[in-house]
């Protein structure tokens, strides 16, 4: 089946989610494929940091705590994101990185599972999940393992305390099945840790419904929540009483303006805060989140579904042509919101159609990543960007010195 | 010597720093004496953010990490705050809140002290800094001692790995020997980390020249970079080498962007760094410190002094007759930026006064707390606030029903 344009205006005009790119500032005379490293700037963040600044700090400065609702914060936008992923509003607290998120995720769950060895990932996961890990089994004296994807639920035995995964991969947009490797540790006593930065506000995930244990994510890609909002953390109902890690601040504390001597962790999700939280980056995301007002998580699934089988059938048509490859699942419903195409020139091509405002980005060795977030991009953006590929290739666009030096972030 | 307001008026008109103030958006119609709680809103702040989010953000999107200096704001930030404890501006890096922060300090002085088996700190000192040494003391397999202040340099023995101080106590603004505690660690072989949170920004610190190994502190009181800014880390660069914590995220990478399968530290003081920054937070502190721009710290620790001194002085006049008594050292030397008065009735009182335009705090369970930022603080303020917590005396205006009720957070 061949699209056209007009098929594809078809598609957006009967998109019941096409509303939300409203809610965006987009970028003017670009096509921005990039929402899965940095969201675009949602409208309602810009006039929410204006009040918190001009009013609440500037006016209300020390009272704000109380009176603005800073103190509650890491709860209140906990609640939005958990309302993303299916869990609970009292399963999920917002706060520091993930990377931080994940280690007290870690440490808590090695010290759950007293008498076992090894904490299992993936090759090949995000890079600062495998760091962590690294990290935290050098610290507890416990091993970090990563399996071949494919030898991942052969290799959990009776020994593995804890199964660590990015339910999406960063690279090639591969989804974990998250149910059949939930079950699969339960089933050996393991306990498992989702990270779902590349897959909340773009899928429609149920952590609870598929008994997950934990789980992580960051603020800054579908969820939109501005370069380096804070993260979430999401422990099930069930753990949360013997969750305890070592990162203990004041602000897990059960009463924190006691200023008592020794640390009691709260009861809930407090527990899993450590400092004071950087309020200014949290307003942002929590801001940012009513993109999702009145949305069906199912709707966002079926939308990126759908954008994402519409850029791999046009893939085929015009671009693999050109030498590349598809580096993501064939399967609509094995990928996330992403495709990535790998081409040994990938770097320089990646350049050249950020020159020509198709904003995707590089991962090395030769991928190149287009990011379709489900919430601002249209079907149309995916036809247009097709298009500026297969022009960029057939001039050979990249073939110039300024599109191939590196810079430190792409 | 008595003072009167016109006296105040002409030691504010000979403060060398009184211009400082008019970088701050002040509170109209209140004295503000919370700055050791949350900085007043300096003036470059607003304009900073809205470029961030407009600009950078909505239209530079990705590109901001490296076109607008995203991805280098942890050195930068770091380095100016360098300028104000006295480091080297490769010695200190903005990352994470001082909670997680001081987590890795103390991990990475531990791994360094192998063999011995104690972390010293003293009793009354700050709840998280207590709490965070709680946490990786159990973690780690060490113990964790609180000694009385008096004590504590003749509790320094062979056996102590690291001693873990807030510079400045928050309670009574009492000031720890920084020299004298440093050497008589070193004299035994332990390492020291001083807290700055109550010292940075109101005191003359010289970290390097002290031979401070790690130093860690937050942004949002003294640095006035606003609710819950991002903290900072100090290790003095013969350490850094060696320094090694577990959390172990990406931004703490020799080369994150490479995206290795194993961690390799960075080289320099990016190796303290963990997930990605929260950019808006940051950047607000970024601007925030311009406050001190063209100011020598000697100057501000001056004036700091002459604020407490004519506190003290009107405070003996006109307020320890009502039952107040002073919790703050007597020497304004051995004192930090803060008068600490206690009384029984001591939440009450706050409470009448924040109601009557005096904002300081309040500490269980007596402590009435008056933060005397020296780059926002006038004499005349102090004037006029004692002029009014003896009129709220003197009415007993604080002995209603509303003043008596608590807060979660004040």
């Amino acid at each position: 089946m061949s699209m056209d344009r007009n098929a594809c205006m078809a598609l957006d005009a009967s998109d019941p989610i096409a509303h939300l790119r409203d809610r965006f500032v987009m970028p003017e005379g670009e096509i921005y494929l990039d929402g899965n490293s940095l969201g675009c700037l949602p409208k309602s963040v810009a006039p929410r940091l204006v009040q918190a600044v001009a009013q609440e700090w500037g006016t209300g400065l020390i009272r704000s705590w109380n009176d603005a609702g800073w103190y509650l914060a890491p709860q209140r936008v906990g609640a939005k994101i958990a309302a993303l992923i299916g869990a609970a509003a009292d399963e999920v607290i917002v706060t520091d990185s993930t990377s931080v998120n994940l280690f007290k995720v870690l440490a808590a769950g090695i010290r759950m599972q007293a008498g076992r060895s090894k904490i299992l990932g993936v090759a090949g996961d995000f890079p600062t999940d495998s760091y962590i890990a690294q990290g935290i089994a050098a610290f507890a004296g416990v091993r970090f393992l990563r399996m071949n994807a494919d030898d991942l639920i052969a290799s959990i035995d009776e020994d593995v305390a804890i199964v660590s995964l990015t339910h999406v991969n960063y690279k090639s947009g591969f989804v974990h099945d998250m149910g059949a490797i939930t079950d699969a540790a339960h089933n050996k006593g393991a306990l498992i840790v989702w990270d779902l930065s590349h897959s909340a506000g773009a899928m429609d995930l149920h952590v609870d419904a598929l008994r997950a244990d934990f789980a992580v994510g960051c603020g800054y890609k579908y969820l939109n929540g501005g370069p380096g909002a804070p993260a979430y953390v999401f422990v099930a109902k069930r753990h949360q009483a013997q969750f305890q890690h070592p990162l203990t601040g004041w602000f897990g504390h059960a009463d924190p303006f006691a200023f008592a001597e020794e640390f009691t962790p709260a009861a809930g999700m407090e527990r899993v805060l450590s400092g004071t939280p950087p309020i200014l980056s949290l307003l942002a995301l929590d801001a940012a989140l009513d993109v999702f007002d009145g949305v069906k998580m199912e709707q966002v699934r079926t939308k990126s579904e759908s954008l994402t089988r519409l850029f791999v059938s046009l893939a085929c048509e015009r671009l693999l042509g050109h030498g590349f490859v598809l580096a993501s699942p064939h399967d609509a419903g094995k990928r996330g919101a992403q495709i990535s195409l790998a081409h040994e020139q990938g770097y320089a091509i990646c350049q050249a159609l950020i020159a020509r405002g198709v904003v995707g980005d590089f991962r090395a060795p030769d991928l190149v990543r287009f990011g379709l977030a489900p919430a601002f991009t249209r079907h149309i953006d995916v036809y247009d960007a097709v298009g500026i590929i297969d022009s960029v290739m057939k001039t050979r666009a990249w073939d110039v010195p300024a599109f191939q030096s590196r810079k430190a972030v792409t």
